[in-house]
């Protein structure tokens, strides 16, 4: 299989379906740091309400946090089940699905960049209005911002996270081209 | 090399320095309709103006098209770039640096996923409130915002695009794990 391969002038490459055990550690530390953070950025976005003159206003009111909320559940799940995978992995020894750890790492940061952008954008914005305004200062809407760009922050460190696990994910994928 | 490495219990693979030419064709339309995408959204979004009762509303008076505007001028750059590097490998059936591929189309979509959840963000929430208000039919503000939405639907096209790339360089990535 190898001397064939040497002889060939443009050889197809082995798929060597294997990675170290130390990338597979690496990994299964990276997963754990990201689901805790989007857990605890789940949390604190998910629980963001506050009361104005009798009406309440919620995350799920603006758009913007709807969409951010829904990449937070959608990475926190996809975690959990890269996590269990893994510990199996490390404790087994053996790789897990790597076409779908790259598809997956890759699917899931970028849906968390577009998260976070998200979440940052409407964050910034508002806030800045609301922290110019002096009214703001009576009804404490400014809390409510302070806890989105906590969340947003989390969430940014979740998809810095996700983004390590998907540059290793690349380095494990067996070739194709 | 190939007889020593097929004894080894664990061997490092070989690491293929090439890629097909169906791949390098590949690679670059997709880098030419990223750099025409990201042009029209750059121009689309950096001749936004609009003015309301002597004052003019600017794409730099909110924050998330600053930013939104920073990676679109950063994904332009970069396209055009690469565009120039992979027409010298078609030409010269060589590879280019494939390092610099893979973290450069990383980062770069990275970028265009978080201006494009940036841009949307502000966008959509911002419409509603403009849509739903009869006071905006007057000083038509709604065209600025219509404006925006379409150099972020660009925007998603380019991200689409470079994600593509991405998976491209992913896959034409010496191994290293």
């Amino acid at each position: 299989m190898a001397e064939t391969e040497a002889a060939a002038p443009l050889p197809p490459p082995p798929s060597p379906f294997y990675s170290s055990v130390s990338s597979r550690l690496a990994s299964l530390i990276l997963r754990i740091i990201a689901f805790i953070l989007l857990l605890i950025s789940l949390i604190v976005l998910g629980t963001n309400t506050m009361e104005i003159n009798q009406s309440k206003l919620r995350f799920q009111d603006i758009y913007a946090y709807r969409y951010m909320l829904s990449t937070i559940v959608i990475g926190t799940a996809y975690s959990l089940l890269q996590l269990a995978l893994s510990i199996q992995n490390v404790v087994s020894g053996q790789d897990g699905i790597l076409l779908l750890n790259f598809f997956g790492d890759k699917l899931i940061s970028y849906l968390l960049a577009s998260g976070t952008g998200a979440g940052f954008a409407i964050t910034v914005d508002t806030k800045r209005l609301t922290d110019a305004d002096p009214v703001f200062e009576l009804i404490d809407i400014r809390e409510f911002y302070d806890k989105a760009y906590a969340s947003a922050s989390l969430l940014l460190l979740a998809f810095c996270t996700t983004a390590m696990l998907s540059i290793i994910s690349s380095y494990t994928l067996p070739k194709r081209v």
